[in-house]
C-alpha cells in the first residue's frame, strides 16, 4: 500500500506536469501568433501567462508545505526542492513568450519581411527540449537529459545562422531594421527558452546521478579518478 | 545565548552575501572591460564566473543539507528555499557577464562605434538593484526591496532608448551594424541582470511579508478585503 507520503510526492509531480504542459501550449501559441500574424492569439498569451503565474505560486506553497509537514531527507527533500527549482524556470518561460507576443504585435502591423523558416524550426526543438526535460526529470533518465544539453548547442548555432540572415538583411534596406530587430529578439527569447530547459535537465541529471553536472567542463575533471 | 540552528543559518546567509558581492563584482568587471576594451580583464571574467558555479553548488548543498538535518518551518524553512532561489539567480547572473566578456573581445577589434554613456548608466544602476535587493532580502526590509521592483521600469527605459540610438546608427551606415548589435547584446544581458535583481527583490517581499506580490496587479485585487 503506498504511503500517504508517496501520494502527496506523485500529486506534486503530476501539478509540475501540467505546468509544464501549460509552458510548453504558451511558446506553442506565440510562434503560430508569429507565423500567422494572429492578434487575437497574440492577445490570449497575456491571459495565459497570468494562469502559469498563478500555477507557480501554488507549486511553490504546495512544495514548502510538504517539506514543512514531512520532513523529507536525502533524494526526497532533492527532489522537492528541484520541483521548486523547475517550477521557477517554468514561470520564466512563460515570461518570454509574453515577449514574443509583444514582437508579433509590432511585427503584425508591417509588412513581412521574409518567410519564416528557421524560428520555428528554433520553437520546435526549444519546446522539444522542454518536454524532453520534464520527463527526464520526472522519470530519473539522466540519459535523456544529457540529450537535452545538447540539443542546446544546436538551438545556439540556429540563432547565430538567424542572426546572421537578419544582419544581411539590415545591411541591404535600412527600412528593414526595425522588422529585424523584432525577428532578434523572438529568437533571442527562444534561446533563453532553450537555456532554461537545459537548467530544468541539469537538475533532471543531478537528481538521478545525486552529482551536478551543471557546469561541465571543470566539473568534469574531478569526476575523473 | 544564540542556538546553533540561528548560527547556522547565519552563516548560510553570510556565503550569499558573499556570492552576491562576487555577482556585483562580475558585473562590473564585464562593464570595465567593455569601456576600458581591456581584453586581459574580460579573460579574467570565464575564470570569475567558474568560481561563482562552485559558490552556487557549494550554498546550494549546504541549503539542502541545512533542511535535512535541522527539519525547519515556517519561516525559517521559507528563509532557506529563499537562500536556494537567489543563488541560482545570482549564478545566472555571472553568466550575463559571460555574454558581455564575449561580446568586448568581438567589439575590442573593432574601431569604437560611439562613446558609451546610456550602457555605463544602466549598468550602475543594474548593480545598485543588486546589492539592495540582497540587502532587503538580509534584512527583510521589504520597503528597500519594492524600490527594486520600481528601478526594473528605469532600466528597461534606458534598454528601449539604447535600442533606438543603435537603430539610428545601422539606418547610417550598414558597416556599424556588427558592432551595434554586440552593443545590443550587451544591454539586453544588463536587462536580464536587473530582472533577477527583481527577482531577488520579489524573493525578499515574499519573505519579509509571507506573502506573494510576484504577480503583481492581479494579485493585488485579492489582497484588498
Amino acid at each position: 500500500m503506498e504511503r500517504i507520503f508517496e501520494k502527496e510526492l506523485r500529486d506534486l509531480k503530476g501539478e509540475l506536469l501540467e505546468m509544464a504542459g501549460c509552458a510548453v501550449m504558451i511558446v506553442q501559441k506565440s510562434i503560430s501568433a508569429l507565423k500567422e500574424r494572429d492578434l487575437d492569439l497574440a492577445e490570449e498569451i497575456f491571459q495565459d501567462d497570468k494562469r502559469i503565474d498563478q500555477m507557480e505560486m501554488d507549486i511553490e506553497r504546495r512544495s514548502i508545505d510538504l517539506i514543512a509537514r514531512r520532513g523529507p531527507v536525502a533524494k526526497d527533500l532533492r527532489l522537492i526542492i528541484g520541483v521548486i527549482k523547475i517550477n521557477n524556470d517554468l514561470e520564466r518561460i512563460g515570461d518570454h513568450a509574453v515577449n514574443i507576443a509583444q514582437a508579433v504585435k509590432i511585427l503584425s502591423t508591417q509588412p513581412l519581411l521574409k518567410p519564416l523558416i528557421d524560428i520555428p524550426r528554433m520553437a520546435e526543438l526549444s519546446m522539444k527540449m522542454l518536454r524532453d526535460s520534464l520527463d527526464s526529470f520526472l522519470n530519473e533518465d539522466s540519459r535523456q537529459a544529457k540529450g537535452v544539453c545538447e540539443s542546446d548547442d544546436e538551438v545556439d548555432s540556429l540563432a547565430d545562422q538567424i542572426l546572421r540572415e537578419l544582419l544581411t538583411y539590415m545591411m541591404e534596406d535600412p527600412r528593414a531594421v526595425s522588422r529585424a530587430i523584432q525577428l532578434m529578439l523572438v529568437s533571442r527569447n527562444l534561446e533563453r527558452i532553450a537555456d532554461l530547459a537545459t537548467n530544468i535537465a541539469e537538475e533532471a541529471i543531478y537528481i538521478a546521478e545525486a552529482r551536478v553536472i551543471k557546469h561541465h567542463a571543470e566539473e568534469r575533471k574531478d569526476l575523473i579518478p
